[in-house]
């Protein structure tokens, strides 16, 4: 009799299980660790989904639609695509699994840059796939030649870059393009918050996939919806990968009711990049060094009372932090993020509590 | 430039996806091709929904637990059994899924019975994994030998058997275990119908997983919950490969509310058993062949007026049903099941209508 982890796949009982941000379950933290938005979805979104449990949750019996058809449907229409451009995920990070099954194998390498989405190496891994990694120096410049020469299958682009915030221009994108024989996969979490988007380019590039989620600007981190937009002939690759019902029925409702409302996304996305701008200024004043942020959080390089930097310097103002019941997220395994932290951008009041943390701390760092 | 599909690792473009039975869209149909309840879930989980969204869904832009804790915790104890023996799937594909990506591979054969859930062969083709596929005959008495001796690393059993909805007893499933060498899944999707149940036998084996589901006794299709039962081992490495957030806010609190109120369910469950079981003996007096049901539905072998059977008599009732706007399901693609029609229980009323529209069709059978 062999047990369980002598019957699995060679490479399964060596994964490490990807580790999200801490979520805390009590309700006293200032959480600014996972860049969930820090104002509620809009009021439509509460209204549809109570609409769809009013018949005392009969529907809820019934299978949700396979495809997410409405869903689609109205994705396309808001970025002026046709539907079968368009695949719903369960989360964001459903649609990023199946591009890594689709692509990525031990002989087909999935590309993506450090420092990244922390998630793409776990995907591969669970795929026993190879990796072809791409560093950023410090200028955080987009390193064009280098991925467009990749010998990637798939290359995962985050633009804006998390965690360091930094957006790149569509300019250099298309430079990418232009040369790159694989798939280049924009990873546009963020691009809510940024000045550009990759989506007019999909009309050119066939092996351009846009991905976008509903967890970070339209505040529906809970309900696990993301898309991707490419050609039909991608999206046709996806779906036969896909889980056929991946998106539940509430979610499907909630996230057309969140999409429907853009002037109330509009007022929220201006009012966190105020925010976010205000206090990246007022840091900076402070002699920190922090990368622009095109998204919505900032990626801060804290300096200590002794004008010290370096992870021990941001390991201490994390734990600061944390006796303050602030959560912020570190990235200690890589030497370009370990120095820093990323401060999800709270509101106005949560920033203020921030901001005294971090000047008590420099008055009283031991 | 390759096109994505030349892209793609070269079993993808070749796979066929899952075909889901057909959802309407429209109201008007006698909905029984895909298992559903007829009834509405427990008044507690439309409660429990409407509860979480009362904040303007403010609790929706933060990240659900990550493993679904507070579900693991709950079902752990429904069970008698400890909170890592416990893990939370979008539905129970996302369980089995998962299965077969922790266990099966090119070289590590999946192994299922003919018939049973049509799924598995498509999880196990997206892997690109090998099969090892054994055949009921007509008698569906469990080929207890054949499986222990099959070379599957793991096995799937779906118990009760879909579609037949042939239930299977402990002492069968525990003489499989007893020599089997590899991982048994038992997939109790139709078990809360039956009269056995394998739950009791995790204790004694620690290669025993059972899957469960809230999509069919539960009425919750439309939220996606299924779990996995199995030793801390097995749960183990299924979270290395599991999506971090794959079940979504609303779905873990809607769950806990189904699971929490057992009165409603026994009593929905004793009626749908008690209009089963009506309708199989009616529609047997009438000379039909009929498999004894543990589940939700009814296997039934269509008899027309002239006393002929086969997979032209089904075609021609499933057709028309169709005509009555009453949808069933067929499965021609095995001989075993080609011959049949897979009736999920509906209310009495649609029962009734089932039977009117076969009385018809005996009498004016072209």
């Amino acid at each position: 009799m062999s047990t369980p982890t002598e019957l699995a796949r060679t490479h399964v009982p060596r994964l490490h299980a990807y580790t999200p941000g801490f979520q805390p379950t009590g309700s006293d933290w200032v959480k600014l660790n996972t860049n969930e938005s820090p104002y509620p979805p809009s009021p439509k979104v509460a209204e549809a989904i109570t609409q769809s449990v009013t018949d005392d949750g009969a529907s809820l019996r019934l299978y949700p639609s396979p495809t997410s058809a409405p869903l689609r449907a109205q994705i396309a229409e808001l970025h002026g695509l046709a539907a079968d451009q368009v695949i719903i995920g369960n989360g964001s990070d459903d649609i990023l699994n199946l591009l890594v099954r689709v692509f990525g194998g031990p002989e087909t390498p999935t590309g993506f840059t450090l420092p990244s989405y922390s998630l793409y190496p776990v995907l591969v891994a669970i795929q026993d796939g190879g990796t072809a990694t791409i560093d950023f120096d410090r200028s955080m410049i987009l390193p064009v030649e280098q991925i467009a020469n990749s010998d990637a299958q798939a290359f995962f682009l985050t633009s804006p870059n998390a965690p360091t915030g930094v957006g790149f221009t569509n300019e250099s994108i298309e430079q990418i393009l232009q040369s790159f024989s694989g798939l280049l996969v924009v990873d546009e979490a963020y691009a809510p918050f940024a000045e550009e988007n990759a989506i007019t380019l999909l009309g050119r590039y066939p092996n351009l996939v846009v991905v976008r989620t509903l967890s970070k600007a339209h505040a529906l981190a809970g309900l696990r919806v993301g898309y991707a937009l490419a050609s039909a002939e991608t999206i046709g690759l996806l779906d036969r990968v896909r889980d056929s019902y991946n998106v539940n029925k509430l979610s499907q409702v909630a996230a057309g009711a969140a999409l429907g409302d853009s002037v109330y996304y509009d007022a929220v996305i201006a009012r966190i990049k105020k925010t976010r701008d205000r206090w990246l200024a007022a840091w900076r004043e402070q002699g920190w060094f922090i990368y622009d942020s095109a998204a919505n959080f900032i990626f801060v390089e804290p300096r200590d009372a002794q004008g010290l930097i370096g992870s021990e310097v941001a390991a201490s103002l994390f734990e600061y932090f944390k006796t303050r019941r602030i959560l912020v997220r570190s990235f200690p395994n890589h030497a370009l993020t370990a120095p820093f932290l990323r401060i999800s951008v709270g509101t106005d009041d949560e920033m203020l509590a921030v901001d005294q943390a971090i000047q008590a701390w420099l008055k009283h760092d031991p």
